[in-house]
């Protein structure tokens, strides 16, 4: 049995944001699993078998995947961004140990990618340039307390903050009420950057304030960047305003 | 006038993690600076010219890069990992606000790359699978009481901590204070990861607990990960460990 996961980053939506050992972990696989939407960005071989699944469903793809690993096939697992970040890497670890022995043996392999809000970072200047945290706006699977009180630390503290998961058709208060929660620590003017389908046809990045963001303007494609309080705003004739964080920090 | 500057993300140090898009930025530049370690891993190609710089020269860096754009060049600044993750791409912005107007008109461009924290993950499971933030512990350009600050307000609210340039030769004891002073919140058990040169030939990474840390395995070419009070630990015969952080947490 020489079966192996990979666990693939495909970068965002950008094909050129895809690098060569994730464009190789593809290429080399028997079969490939993944959100239908990401792994219609996997290009068509010849041999491989394609098992697309929908969004939510994690912990099932993930099994699917190890169970045909563990039957001697060599495995591409697809995630959007790194796979590392709010996805599926650490599921596959949770399987892992909650699954059969034999589950333990195979051979598994992370391959990164860039994860969302580096790429919107970069569409802006340099936001994440100093000291930030990424959160996940998503109580699923954690009690929004505890998201609250991650909000008053990273804010208080001066981390950058970046959110995963703002807002989807199933949670449409959460963005809202963590702006209103930053609110109470950071000023009005704080930049805020809206990122949406960042490197895909669709793309739009938003350059705000904290005091005018509007939560709904965010979806499950969006990822949402507030400033800490030295975040700086340059503004630049015939070009967006460049948005960063300096590498200094005073006391 | 059609000077451009990119400030260009290569990734780690592995070549098969430089996207395309920075492929294609390094090949299309007429002039190419950076860390000298850094532009040795850009293909040389003629026509090109190349400004090697020592490290801790990153002012004096952006701003002859932004010069050479002004006069009309395309020009690539390379970064090793992300150009927005402690890197180039602030550096950039602070000399563009505080430089000649005329650069505010340039072109700049910031291409995204695989920063350490991603890679480093990868290779041990993953172990930044839920809320995390990064954090420079250089005191160079911020206060240590800051830093203090924000590693007590990162542990107690439950975030996953990369810490970047955790030391080098003119700074010795701060990962030593900073384990210390996160040994005060977490558990002794808790998953720590000391990822080196990752990419590189010479990588290592190691494995430990909060309570073993050693403070001197760890230089300028380190990262380290400090998991939160959930990060797991998964042992697997004839493979390292899998460490990972579960997408679920309690109150």
């Amino acid at each position: 049995m020489s079966g192996r996961l990979a666990v693939v980053g495909l970068g965002p939506g950008d094909v050129r944001w895809l690098t060569p050992e994730a464009d190789a972990a593809l290429a080399t696989a028997d079969a490939l699993f993944g959100y239908r939407l990401y792994l219609d960005r996997a290009p068509v071989r010849e041999g491989q078998s394609r098992y697309p699944s929908e969004n939510r469903q994690e912990t099932s793809r993930a099994r699917a995947a190890l169970e045909r690993a563990a039957a001697g096939a060599r495995v591409a697992l697809v995630c959007g961004g790194d796979p590392g970040i709010f996805a599926m890497a650490a599921t596959v670890c949770e399987e892992i140990e909650a699954g059969p022995t034999a589950w333990r043996a195979l051979e598994i392999e992370i391959v990164p990618g860039v994860t969302a809000m580096l790429a919107v970072a970069a569409r802006v200047g340099a936001p994440l340039g100093h000291d930030f945290c990424a959160l996940s706006l998503s109580d699923n699977l954690k009690p929004w307390p505890v998201i609250e009180r991650r909000l008053d630390a990273a804010a208080q503290a001066g981390f950058v903050i970046a959110l995963y998961n703002p807002s989807s058709q199933a949670r449409r208060w959460q963005l809202d009420a963590a702006l209103e929660r930053l609110r109470r620590h950071l000023p009005p003017t704080t930049p805020t950057v809206f990122g949406r389908a960042v490197g895909r046809a669709d793309e739009t990045i938003a350059v705000t304030t904290l005091q005018a963001a509007d939560a709904s303007a965010a979806d499950m494609a969006t990822l949402v960047i507030i400033g800490s309080a030295e975040t700086r705003l340059v503004p630049r004739p015939g070009h967006a305003p460049l948005v960063y964080t300096p590498r200094s920090a005073l006391a």
